[in-house]
């Protein structure tokens, strides 16, 4: 083994740590501060291991683990585009891009190319392992607001429609949970928190 | 699909949120704060996948990847136990007992078990994935340490040979990083952070 390789894929990691401080803006569930990416895309590792029985088609779980793990890494120089704010979302693909260059590129040139491939078949959604991992994706914060009372719903003036478009993925990823997260929206729906329309 | 299997499966989803609030000894590498349990899975997650060629025998990476997501859930309950106090490991296993037979157990019966038995197997370091998924815990806080200049070695009055007592499942699990954190640790030692002894 070339001292080199093991250097860089331990600079990819020590850089990897600046997930940690890439803030969200969905609370805990406790409302004690928002949450990282780096803790969130953990809890999209074990949402993953515990609803994979849910998946439309099987899934390959080693895949699935990997897309969520790397999923969110281009936001330690992109930030974190909220999901609700269109304009934040159209500059997002070019930034993103860049720091997919930058920090993959700190790698081993094939693990580099492996983890870029990663990333990208989790933003295609076109892969079973993707759609599923993409569901996940919007499940854990619809989850984690319900039940911090509303959570970043509260603040963003949104509305019925917003919210189940935005979790439409789980809709085909997820169809068993899908009546789940209709009644979740509902509920808040008719405390106030969400618009109706 | 009963409903009380999903919602159980979400009540524990939903309580695992916790982890995110269980507070290491380990600084970020940046030095802003301290990391706590789920960022730092997540981090183990990205280092299996990165440095998975360095396992002493080839390992089954889905069984990796469960093992460092579920292997801190106990501190929910039981917090984090410093590496380096003895008498707080000492009543670490019971309190941990007791946390997995809540935790878990909020879980339908056989993923209840399902889970027990990767944390369990984590403890254990009997199978190749579990010795290679604790060289990793070790690994990861050693190498997040040394970037940010000795980190949570500084404020403990620790000596070379506890460091690399405490790191010695790398030399197993990952022989070809040992002479690595050696180096690491004896750069430590020169620079006065650690005791030579």
């Amino acid at each position: 083994m070339p001292a080199d390789r093991l250097a860089r894929q331990i600079a990819f990691l020590v850089e990897a740590d600046r997930l940690k401080s890439v803030t969200r803006r969905t609370s805990l569930v406790d409302g004690s501060r928002l949450e990282n990416s780096a803790e969130h895309s953990w809890h999209l590792a074990l949402a993953a291991i515990i609803l994979r029985e849910y998946a439309a088609a099987p899934v390959d779980l080693v895949r699935v683990l990997e897309l969520v793990v790397v999923h969110d890494l281009v936001e330690i120089d992109a930030g974190d585009a909220f999901a609700y704010d269109a304009a934040a979302q159209s500059i997002r693909a070019q930034r993103e891009e860049a720091a997919a260059d930058r920090l993959f590129g700190l790698l081993p040139p094939q693990q580099a190319a492996y983890v870029r491939d990663l990333w990208e078949e989790f933003e295609a959604r076109q892969t079973i392992e993707s759609q599923f991992a993409n569901a996940l994706d919007r499940l854990q914060p619809l989850l984690q607001n319900a039940s911090a009372g509303g959570g970043s719903w509260r603040t963003h003036d949104l509305g019925r429609a917003d919210v189940l478009r935005r979790m439409s993925p789980i809709e085909t990823a997820m169809p068993a949970i899908w009546p789940t997260v209709v009644e979740i929206v509902d509920a808040f729906c008719a405390a106030g928190v969400l618009k109706s329309t």
